[in-house]
């Protein structure tokens, strides 16, 4: 059977998350995203995603004393984030370096040790190489930080608000996993073939980049700087539909209503960021809803995640260009936790595909 | 509807290459690859799976020129290799510095000119890996050699015989593209996101270092070190089967007969390699063969690729922690042509998947 892009395959079976499209629901193994958001630690998600089971205070304190442990690179990725021009983008800066740790990490490490060294190193390198980019040196990590806020630390060199700590640890928490999107499929295929965990989460990073799925959630923040204000959304938007340029943040393949997790930003942004930047942004919201559903009844495109994500990623301080890499930085759990699902049960993934070029051409004329 | 592994799923079209696996055909844009192998120049394969058609000698003497002048490494590229431990796996660099290649390569590069200059940049970082991991400095390319001719000077510092000219040239025709293999396919899954062609390419990299992919040509090797002469080998091999090892070099998801490269590489093995090893190798098929009908009689195993590559890639004087490298120098040609194929026509490839986990828990007990 045909099935370009393979929409509605069903490629597997996940006991990790649920995303159901209709009803606007996502659960990780049994726990609804709005209990965990309000909840849990992004350790406690770690734990719950690769163990199968919520862990118990003496586990989870366990387990973020090891990831705590694994923050420091190794010397190789540091010379290679040192060799990367300053211009790079973070994303290219990131999946080359997790490449690097994968160089320095040789024979088998699909296990949830490498899983938890790994998620602590990415957020590492995101912030290492913020800091030289900026001509600065690092900031060393501090042990009494919990992740989240240890990230938003090694960053700016500066203790994060309360705040901007549960922000960032919200986030953390709602983007770490989500069924069987792009990246995490480029990451079960090149596990399928007994490739390696830095192989595929490499892989897997090279999918986020792209624009279609983690790499656009920063031109939701040029799009409200472009609009501006109330008074301007109305026209500027009927502009972008009549040149038909998409407006940020909304529609998505599997979501037919509201991204559960948009509804949860938007009630962190609401408590904690800007609330200018909050007004406008639920305003450029409700009239892009309308705009859309006028000018593409048939479509259902509704607010999806990274409309409020840039909201909160703006919050908590982080540069726009950081956006996806910090989406990145949370999703390493899901695509470790997927990778060790994929090698427990492994089947090659290699589709078919059907040839229609020339046939019984010949290269030298007799 | 469930299909793990994707096997049978069709998930698009292609005009590349067509592989019958009932048949044992393969065929690139509508050659056959015996005539390809016998006629044809790596760079001509190049010309034919980027540009759609058997170029004019004048078009494939200027991609020759162009993919000449792009041998070069950037410093940043340089710099990665240089960062990388000596004991790094061949395909850990190579993936590292691809992703690093892209790095200090913005912008759009989805085209035949990147294509291009990474299909002559990935010969150049095998071999110069290889002499910085001896303590030897990189041997400079040779712009009057072609392709096949000066990835072997640059790995060796000598000048190739004609008839490892002629197998490093057959085996990279040969290897160039094979429809929807696994690393292709990750290749094009991170397409689809609309990420970039070194992200892609580096994808696919990881997927090839699989053992179920491209990872295990030189066990074939290993194996035939293992068995060392023909009076040993029944006896090694039913051994080998008693414990439920795997006999290296037989048996492919897609070929049910014997895949034609294996065919065309052993003609090519009877003619340029080593007597001695030749006639164990092909002792030894004889024998795995006859073996694996008698006890697996329902599973139809013949020889694939990897068997006589390897004898192929012993007898250029590759090292064998450098077979799985080389694959990948070849098809990478493959790899970019799907990732521009992809992109010319492109959909978000993204599977659904079955939730089978625990439903409604709790996460705080009221």
């Amino acid at each position: 059977m045909t099935a370009k892009g393979l929409e509605h395959i069903i490629v597997g079976t996940t006991s990790l998350s649920l995303v159901d499209g209709e009803k606007g629901r996502l659960v990780y193994r049994g726990y609804a995203i709005e209990d965990l958001a309000q909840h849990a630690t992004f350790e406690d998600v770690a734990y719950l995603l690769w163990y199968g089971h919520k862990g118990t205070p003496v586990q989870v304190s366990a387990l973020r004393s090891a990831m705590t442990a694994q923050r420091a690179l190794t010397p190789t990725a540091l010379q290679v984030l040192r060799a990367l021009p300053r211009s790079t983008e973070p994303m290219d800066a990131l999946r080359t370096t997790v490449s690097a740790l994968g160089a320095s990490t040789p024979g088998t490490n699909v296990d949830i040790e490498h899983a938890l060294a790994l998620t602590s190193q990415i957020a590492t390198i995101n912030a290492t190489f913020h800091r030289l980019r900026q001509g600065q040196e690092p900031v060393r990590p501090r042990a009494d930080l919990d992740h989240a806020a240890n990230y938003l630390y090694m960053i700016s060199g500066k203790e994060p608000t309360d705040a901007q700590r549960r922000m960032m640890n919200a986030y953390l928490v709602l983007l770490a996993d989500h069924g069987m999107n792009a990246s995490t499929f480029a990451a079960r295929v090149v596990t399928s073939t007994g490739s390696d965990l830095y192989s595929a989460v490499t892989a897997a990073l090279g999918a986020l980049k792209g624009p279609l799925h983690g790499g656009a959630p920063s031109k939701v923040m040029d799009m409200l700087d472009a609009i501006g204000s109330r008074e301007n959304a109305e026209n500027w938007m009927r502009g972008a539909i009549a040149r038909k340029d998409r407006l940020m943040g909304f529609g998505h393949r599997v979501y037919k209503t509201t991204d559960p997790r948009a509804e949860i930003l938007r009630e962190i942004a609401r408590q904690y960021s800007d609330p200018a930047l909050f007004d406008l942004a639920q305003f450029v919201e409700d009239r892009a809803l309308a705009l859309l559903h006028e000018t593409k009844p048939d479509q259902r495109l509704y607010t999806n995640v990274e409309y409020y994500s840039a909201a909160v990623m703006h919050a908590v301080g982080l540069p726009r260009d950081m956006f996806t890499a910090t989406f990145a930085a949370s999703r390493t759990v899901g695509w470790t936790a997927h990778i060790l699902e994929q090698a427990a049960n492994n089947r090659l993934i290699r589709p078919d595909v059907e040839y229609v070029g020339p046939l019984q051409l010949q290269w030298t004329s007799a």
